[in-house]
């Protein structure tokens, strides 16, 4: 079988500066949280569910597992990609990914509100934009 | 309400090279697959379970949602955080999202298996390492 390619960034497939904005994705990292907080998965879960409609995304699906002793991981699966939050109550840290692609999607606003939601005392958020050919982000994703 | 702090990097809460490691984000954008592939639910599901496995992860729970008229979305979570897939058959693209946080994890077995399985032509892949506080990635998740 032949090896995968060498990895490369693919200018070619993205020259549309306005279409590439569409899909972005934001890893945030969330310090000092609320414990209890960390720990609900309820909580998350409905934390989740709000952040997606700042956004102005659709969930879809919404699945969550609660770790022993502690800790949660919460998923949304989005008409328009996911949303995502795992955390760690012991280190009062939780690691967050929201991935939208389509037209008019605010995830910016799901970050403020999870930063604010979980009592975070400080964040790092990174914005990736990813790299879909250009006819990608035209349209939003319809489903049934 | 008080507002969120400014965007900030920490690297405080991140000292040790050796483990800040350990909890790595495979973003993969794969480009040229095949459509049928792309388009075949069952298929991208067994993917990522298959990929997990790679890893050394280990998959919790799987959703996906079949687009209309194409494209699916496939989410696995992890006890070691979550795989990812966005596909657009008609444009012959996916987004893959590998996050691993824990020991030993072969995050990058994942990916090269997923560009393999979709016949991806083409592909970028970006390596992100996240910011957990230098203890998360010391111990795997417990699960039960």
């Amino acid at each position: 079988m032949e090896g995968p390619k060498k990895d490369q960034i693919l200018s070619s497939f993205c020259n549309d500066e306005k279409l590439i904005h569409q899909s972005k994705h934001l890893l945030l990292e969330l310090y000092g949280c609320d414990y209890e907080k960390l720990n609900d998965e309820s909580f998350l879960r409905c934390s989740l569910d709000r952040a997606a409609k700042l956004a102005k995304a659709t969930v879809l699906n919404l699945i969550s597992n609660k770790f022993e002793p502690q800790g949660v991981t919460a998923i949304a699966l989005l008409a328009e990609s996911h949303i995502s939050i795992h955390t760690w109550p012991e280190s009062n840290y939780s690691a967050v990914d929201i991935f939208t692609c389509g037209q008019n999607m605010m995830p910016k606003l799901a970050s403020q509100y999870l930063i604010e939601a979980l009592n975070a005392e400080e964040h790092s958020l990174r914005i990736i934009e990813r790299n879909p050919p250009a006819e990608v982000p035209k349209k939003n994703r319809t489903f049934v």
